[in-house]
């Protein structure tokens, strides 16, 4: 076990009509002017965005709204929510959505107090000092973005994709109300059950020995989301099942599955230039792409730990005779259980082709300038390797 | 899963020389005036109080000191520490030890910046409003309180023993240094597996239906104390079993295995009025006596579950033919595990009769007050009954 810091102070509502505290919770913490931050037309179909104005209203919240957030929210949306925020003397903002429009609000929330560009922030240029506090009413199971410290923004103009983590990143409050993912279809649903599970596997394959307490639960969440995946697949409205995967996406990224290991999240530095570059592919399509093509490239420098995988979290037999042929069946059952859930496991299944690899390994390289750290070590040539594995 | 709020927001600091960091945490915080609170004179023994002093001193940290925290910390130094905090102004209390002096100065913390007795707190007749910070360096893995929202405190002209949750009760932040608990004896460190593992076990025995992923990071955890434990008792000086000691003992107690299902510290409860009477009595120990005491009182009421966890974490077989065998070989398999740690299992191994088990029910139902919920709701018979499997 390596040393680490652990701070998860976000204060999570979970349960069946939470949302429809916010107003009070807003009140009780004492804020007056809100930015009311969402997505596209989705909850306002489902009445969840009459449900936050009326609580608002009904507690006496003053607010403004910016809606239009995309997947794989963008920087110029960003830009001017922070201009709105300084205008309008915003004091919190209220992200009701999944993992996009909570990333915007983080950054805006960042950049509302300072001077600088928000992509300053972005690329690490500056470092947050302040911010103002996010709350959050979740309505997809995915990036676990309610409780983590971590925000992902693409510049449009660029197609670049980039990440940050600060602690200034971690929402005050979320809410969680398993109910207001029933209506996330099939295949928005087996994105957020890949992108939960990535977020504990990315930490789970690490350089890092000793690590027995976090593997164990990290092998525990994993079992506990793959069987309620299914289910959720089955029937969206299984209160239980959302509920397990709801919570799980919060603990595979909130810091418990990374606590005392080295860990790098590799594959979704490469699933970034996949999504980056094709806007149409959603992140959750995308690492189902790219882990098994990572695993297929990776594993023979750590037999072991892929057996493990497999024994404990797929029930497979351990092959003493030959551990590799254990190691690979770990990994097939995870691309066959990706593929259950109506997920694209070859990038040819989006009829992408090799056009872009280069550029791809290139930017995710910065050109030249890093190597994704962990595990084993990647650098352009590797990524074009696995991008490879990937068609 | 029932509803629930998480709220963990102690920032915790864990790994090898972290404790030499105290001052410099405490003035990045920017405290001024600190209450450095601690036990006997076992932090004099180790060094770790001169490396606290030098710490603090160097760090420009003006401080006062309360030593004298014993094992069932008392109120009387509870009320102490309290005149002092008001007396010398003190802005924080920093906490030097294990989970007796952590409780003790949760206790001062809240009462503090009260007119209350401390004793109101502990019995719920005035709700906490506000708190000093606290900060604590962890000297023992054993009651998690180092991140949990309880304090437990005892009344000694009454031989009361009370605790109570509240989230003024969780510290600010946490130093966690495995290597200081190198010192812990064979017989405290037994005591603190057994803690650690009670924290999850009354957690996980619930009546609360499809906790199928809080169920599995409990078992996860358990199976890793389970293994460090056994190494750390051969060897105290092996760094990664205290280090999964510590943490775990942390996440058991901090809301992680309790969040989204009814669960009721009743073991505990029982426990308190052992070590309530019989001041000799070390937490632990009690808990190793309670436990299999009131798992073979309970366990045909949910025979399903006492199944599960000696399958998943004793690796039992099922015994499908016969499920109460295989629940009883899992409680069976705690109980040597617990004497194997060198824990007493019975009551007579301490030499206690029956002479006060009336007594101690009494207490424990509050005179008939209040039933211990949750499982299998006991009241005064049932726990004399439990009591007497405990000789």
């Amino acid at each position: 076990m390596i040393d680490f810091e652990f701070y998860t102070p976000t204060r999570v509502f979970f349960g069946k009509d939470t949302h429809r505290k916010v107003g009070e919770i807003i009140k009780d913490y004492g804020f007056k002017k809100v930015l009311f931050h969402y997505g596209g037309g989705s909850i306002k179909r489902t009445g969840l965005y009459d449900q936050v104005v009326k609580s608002l209203s009904s507690n006496g919240i003053d607010f403004v709204e910016l809606g239009g957030v995309q997947p794989n929210p963008k920087l110029s949306l960003v830009k001017a929510g922070v201009e709105l925020c300084k205008r309008e003397k915003i004091d919190m903002i209220l992200a009701v959505g999944g993992g996009s429009v909570i990333d915007s609000a983080k950054v805006m929330a960042i950049s509302a107090l300072a001077d600088n560009d928000p992509w300053d922030f972005v690329t690490g240029k500056a470092k947050p000092e302040k911010a103002l506090p996010v709350g959050t009413v979740l309505t997809l199971a995915a990036s676990g973005s309610e409780m983590s410290s971590s925000a992902v923004i693409t510049k449009e103009d660029e197609q670049l994709k980039r990440g940050f983590n600060s602690d200034f990143n971690r929402p005050l409050f979320s809410i969680m109300n398993p109910e207001l993912t029933y209506t996330v279809d099939k295949f928005q649903t087996g994105c957020g059950i890949v992108d939960i599970m990535m977020h504990t596997l990315e930490r789970y394959f690490t350089t890092t020995r000793d690590v027995d307490l976090t593997d164990r639960l990290a092998e525990g969440l994993l079992k506990a989301v793959i069987r309620a995946g299914e289910i959720a697949i089955r029937n969206p409205e299984d209160y239980e099942a959302r509920a397990t995967l709801m919570w799980a996406g919060s603990l595979s990224h909130n810091g418990l599955t990374g606590a005392g290991r080295d860990s790098f999240l590799r594959c979704h530095q490469i699933e970034h230039e996949i999504s980056g570059a094709y806007d149409f592919v959603a992140h959750g399509a995308g690492l189902a792409i790219v882990f098994p093509a990572w695993a297929k490239y990776v594993y023979r420098h750590n037999v072991e730990k892929f057996c493990q995988y497999a024994v404990r979290v797929w029930n497979m037999e351990m092959n003493f005779e030959n551990p590799e042929e254990t190691a690979l069946k770990g990994i097939l059952a995870t691309e066959d259980y990706f593929k259950s859930l109506g997920m694209p496991v070859r990038l040819s299944e989006l009829n992408i082709g090799d056009e872009k690899f280069e550029e791809m390994a290139d930017k995710c390289t910065f050109y030249g300038k890093r190597i994704l750290s962990g595990y084993v070590p990647l650098g352009k040539k590797e990524i074009m390797e696995i991008l490879e594995l990937c068609r």
